[in-house]
């Protein structure tokens, strides 16, 4: 039933930060490796293990500073069917502590199909009468090319169960516009040119249009990237429904001024996305290897003045 | 380096079907969820048991009749992290068997995060200086909204370790046509008018161009479904070194004469998945429990002499 879950969650931070979860085994401190490994082998499960230490250690230091975590799907699918145990360990670990989980998978199907991905990360599976909860995340990002099909499973989790979901408006990567940014041949409802995402934006406002919470936004948010800055503020005004999941601040380019323009006059309306920053803290600055975590906190808190020196402090006004 | 990998194990087996690989608990025959859950509990663990079962019987039952296989990552991921490591173990057993794996998950990102999914499916993680591969498939399903940088990383794997990519074009679902189906403002490179749809097929051609096979495929295919088979035909005669699968045959509604057109004058170009039609072979037939993978089989010969009908016998003519 709408964002209110995240907005909350981000106004009493006073934070619109999310961390990414996206653990490569180079951003891990030696002895968290060597101590899984010695555990578990150099392999695959001892990677997962020094993963899971690693990503608890992050969670316990950022806890009281972010609202959110974002575990991105594919650094621990590369880790094997262990890597996937711990994202689902990470990912009970984090709302254990508080934390919202948004779970950065960016799934598509056709219904059917779609509707295991629903359960699977949004929803329960039934075993002989039980329910169990797959991967318990509180959203997921999902791609939307496949249509109204692709999302409509989602949503009766994300009313019955209060879940949400982003789907992929404008990624901050460089060929992003390869297809998004191409015009239609048809206008949209307003009789405009448009591209296919705005098309894209003008669906998410569509899916959430009978969801719409307390302060104004609905459970179908958009990924926006924090490296096209003039798109997210033209998105900003054309959305005024979707919550926006921003990446792309930090290691991609974009600074707390570039995400500006994805929020409302409260300071809702988006979170920003930062993992390498965040996980990679103790590296860049030099830190000893036992204070990684502290590293985190740090910088965690340093991306929280960032932004909200560009940005007004969240405040649940409606 | 291209398609010939498959294209080879499709002539040889003279039948251009896949078996899709989507397990869903009420598809499998009580007497094997009943060993696995007295065994491992009834639990997400025994379920994930239950369908590793299930696949070896099948795969076991049609690893003589067709070239290839496609689990679908939905149903293994609704099973949480054991489902994923059924889904390790589907992939390895069907190779081990001789039999194409095309694992369908529709990945995609950015391209560090796309790197990982690339590493996860068609390469390898390194631990310590050892690589290990997380799931050894043949063929990854993508979806191309992000571009190019998420497909370059998919490429390197398909050049260095002879695998293949099948991003989504037009895909089978009643809404696809809400975004694919939609004309751009700007023309092809022809200088004709082209729909979202077109452009994604034209991308595929574009990024295999440079690796094109003995049988005049590249590695880059398409999913194109068999619910829109004119459209169908005219990417055929569109996208000459782009290979073809082809969801939508059987229960979504899809007969011989609608696939056909995906095919070229040898037999080749496409290969056509059914996932229930043979995986519920046994309840729609009304066979015994016992008789489950028997009926599968049965199934899967059918649908060859089907096929074969309207397709050519595939030929290895370069």
């Amino acid at each position: 039933m709408s964002m209110d879950k995240l907005i909350r969650a981000i106004a009493e931070k006073k934070n619109p930060t999310v961390v990414g979860l996206d653990p490569k085994l180079s951003y891990l401190p030696s002895f968290l490796k060597e101590e899984a490994f010695t555990r578990c082998g150099a392999n695959l499960e001892g990677a997962a293990e020094a993963v899971l230490a690693f990503n608890k250690a992050i969670i316990d230091a950022v806890a009281d500073v972010v609202p959110a975590v974002k575990p991105q799907a594919a650094y621990y699918e590369a880790l094997g069917w262990p890597g996937v145990r711990t994202l689902y360990e990470t990912v009970r670990y984090a709302r254990e502590n508080g934390l919202y989980v948004i779970l950065d998978g960016k799934r598509n199907d056709i219904g059917t199909t779609m509707q295991a991905y629903a359960d699977a990360y949004l929803g329960t599976t039934q075993v002989e009468g039980t329910a169990f909860e797959p991967f318990p995340a509180d959203a997921l990002t999902v791609n939307a090319y496949l249509g109204t099909d692709g999302i409509a499973p989602l949503l009766t989790h994300c009313r019955a169960r209060d879940k949400a979901v982003f789907a992929l408006v404008k990624t901050s990567n460089p060929s992003s516009g390869e297809l998004q940014d191409l015009y239609l041949e048809a206008s949209d409802a307003a009789g405009a040119r448009q591209t296919v995402y705005d098309h894209m934006g003008d669906a998410c406002e569509a899916w959430g249009a009978d969801d719409i919470g307390t302060y104004g936004y609905s459970p179908v948010g958009a990924v926006v990237g924090a490296t096209y800055p003039a798109q997210l503020a033209e998105l900003r005004a054309r959305l005024p429904h979707t919550f926006f999941l921003i990446p792309g601040y930090g290691a991609q380019g974009g600074g707390a001024k570039d995400v500006a323009g994805g929020f409302d006059a409260r300071g809702l309306g988006a979170i920003v996305n930062s993992s390498r920053g965040i996980l990679c803290a103790w590296q860049k600055t030099g830190a000893a290897e036992a204070d990684f975590a502290k590293a985190a906190r740090a910088e965690a808190i340093r991306m929280r003045e960032d932004l909200l020196s560009a940005v007004p402090v969240p405040a649940l006004a409606e």
